[in-house]
């Protein structure tokens, strides 16, 4: 069966702020370095398993020109716009109809815009499996990560040890991000995965769960396939977007979807959720500092520099995350990386949109 | 008898890198809200003792022009410009021998350029008394601070409680910077006060002193000074100063003399001796931190702040001065200070001169 992927890149990024702006989200930027932006690796790392004109990328209106300069390979038509951002589900939605449009039904692997992984190989040998499972049947497919610390920052996944599906394991159920005692005891049973926000099924699956538990979102979803290279498309799609509620798959489907297979990961994948990812992502020197740009650093220790021309003088600084741009400063202490969101908050208030 | 001022000016300000640089020092900066810089209210604050036309400023040859448009009412042959920094026992000999030159003799009060006094008429008052004891003999006459703080940073004076002349204090001995129970036994004992830096003297006395515990510098002032006004003053000024050994009027002159008086003041006297001295000149918000510029702070507490336009966003971070220019930013942890000079150590030795 052929295989599709639906990018989703309409995110803002906000956790990487102030190098991650409205104008200029993460998922548009190069964290690693190799120069390529996250949406270009998202890319590449499938590439060999779908073919490019099979690739979509959901995102919305402001970015379109970004992903066609970034990506100029994928077909115009392939950049699907959400009018509105209304979470995951709807716009899995949308990639699922586009996809039952051009080729009646085939495999769609969901990829987030920017999430990291290492171990491309394993990566892809993994999505191989995945694809395989879910066009078996009608089933859901995703990709859990096996935890190394109970994070309180991720869903978890519990699945049956004991009842597999070719190379997946079955679902039990989806979990809310836990308080760090129920992360713990995650951890301990050896039965839950993080959740990776990546999945694998047929464009037919996925609509079927839709209608059963999202069915008015089904019901706007089948209105704007039916309006797909019509007149009306644009309307159509403004107008169903506009209506849909604000849902992400994992609540309004997944945790209610029977049917549900995992295939656990070890291929180096990094949500890269914030600017503390830089420390798993790039070497740290003798004094723990991860540090780009024109930095000079007296007794300084464990910290994340993200400079560019300016000089950054840092005299006996520990544990911090300083990234400098051209018009914003960030100066944040690393227990507090959580709280970027605040500062974004306070300008917001503020009415100064020029910084977000 | 006439009263003149020489206000030293030929300082780097190394403490307040990156505002105060090589090319524009603390002096010339304006550090409170007032809008004066240090050496415009170094001037106003004497200007009803001494006239303009007595005001002498000793720098060097790149500050002239700074002084000349900050200071556009001093006279231009007030101006005195040291060929080579030597210190300040050299550059008050050459404030002397320009005043014993025009007017015979003169008292001279000598200010540092860059110390804040918040109760300018008791100073003028203090200083007035001082002139008062200078003129009456040949005896050396200082300003000192009735310390509140066991100060590390600061030079120390003994003074004779039961002897004294006018308002003023025989003094016992000049102590170097102390370590802290050193200088809590001094303040304890309530027989030391902080060595200001100010010192009121005649001409006469300063030279005679010079004469004695410096002579070789002592003989080239005097050549100095019978070069004032001639065609090769230039050429001799050079020769000498270059001669001339580095040594500051403490070690050089006040240590070893006898015949000093001294004036404790509580007027308010700071030598804004770091960018902690902010916190003691601005008033803090609420949180403890004093903030200038375009700032939002989230969880922020008892920083110093000192940014431009660019906008700096601080998230839970404590303690920290952070100093924003265009081209250079300063982000050091209170305790170390002190160390900012060690970044203009790593400057100097990767030959960014730029950024001095």
């Amino acid at each position: 069966m052929r295989k599709t992927a639906l990018i989703m890149a309409g995110g803002r990024g906000e956790r990487f702020w102030p190098r991650s702006r409205k104008s200029m989200p993460k998922q548009f930027l190069s964290l690693t370095d190799d120069g390529k932006t996250m949406i270009q690796q998202t890319v590449e790392r499938i590439l060999p398993l779908v073919a490019m004109e099979d690739i979509y990328i959901a995102t919305n209106r402001d970015y379109k020109a970004l992903v066609r300069e970034q990506l100029p390979d994928i077909p115009e038509e392939n950049i699907l716009c959400e009018p509105v951002g209304r979470n995951t589900a709807p716009c899995i939605g949308l990639g699922a109809v586009h996809v039952e449009k051009k080729y009646g039904d085939a495999v769609m692997i969901v990829l987030p815009s920017d999430h990291l992984v290492k171990h491309t190989s394993i990566f892809r040998q993994t999505l191989e499996d995945a694809c395989e499972v879910a066009e078996q049947g009608s089933c859901l497919v995703t990709l859990g990560i096996t935890p190394d610390t109970p994070e309180t920052g991720y869903g978890y996944i519990k699945f049956k040890p004991d009842m597999t599906l070719g190379r997946a394991l079955a679902v039990e159920r989806f979990v809310e991000k836990p308080d760090l005692e129920t992360a713990k005891a995650y951890l301990a049973s050896e039965q839950y995965l993080w959740n990776s926000g990546m999945f694998i099924w047929k464009a037919s699956s996925i609509l079927a769960n839709i209608q059963k538990f999202l069915p008015e979102t089904w019901e706007g979803l089948k209105r704007i396939e039916a309006s797909i290279g019509t007149a009306k498309e644009q309307a159509v799609l403004e107008r169903e977007f506009a209506a849909f509620p604000s849902v992400s798959v994992d609540y309004g489907v997944m945790e209610k979807a029977e049917d549900i297979y995992i295939l656990s990961g070890s291929f180096g994948w990094d949500d890269v959720g914030s600017w503390l990812a830089v420390e798993r992502l790039k070497t740290s020197n003798e004094f723990g500092n991860v540090v780009n740009g024109n930095v000079v650093a007296i007794e300084a220790k464990n910290s994340i520099i993200q400079g560019q021309e300016k000089l950054i003088a840092l005299v006996g600084v520990e544990n911090m995350i300083v990234v400098d741009t051209p018009d914003a400063l960030l100066i944040c202490e690393k227990d507090h990386a959580g709280d970027i969101k605040k500062v974004l908050e306070t300008l917001r208030m503020c009415g100064r949109e020029e910084y977000l």
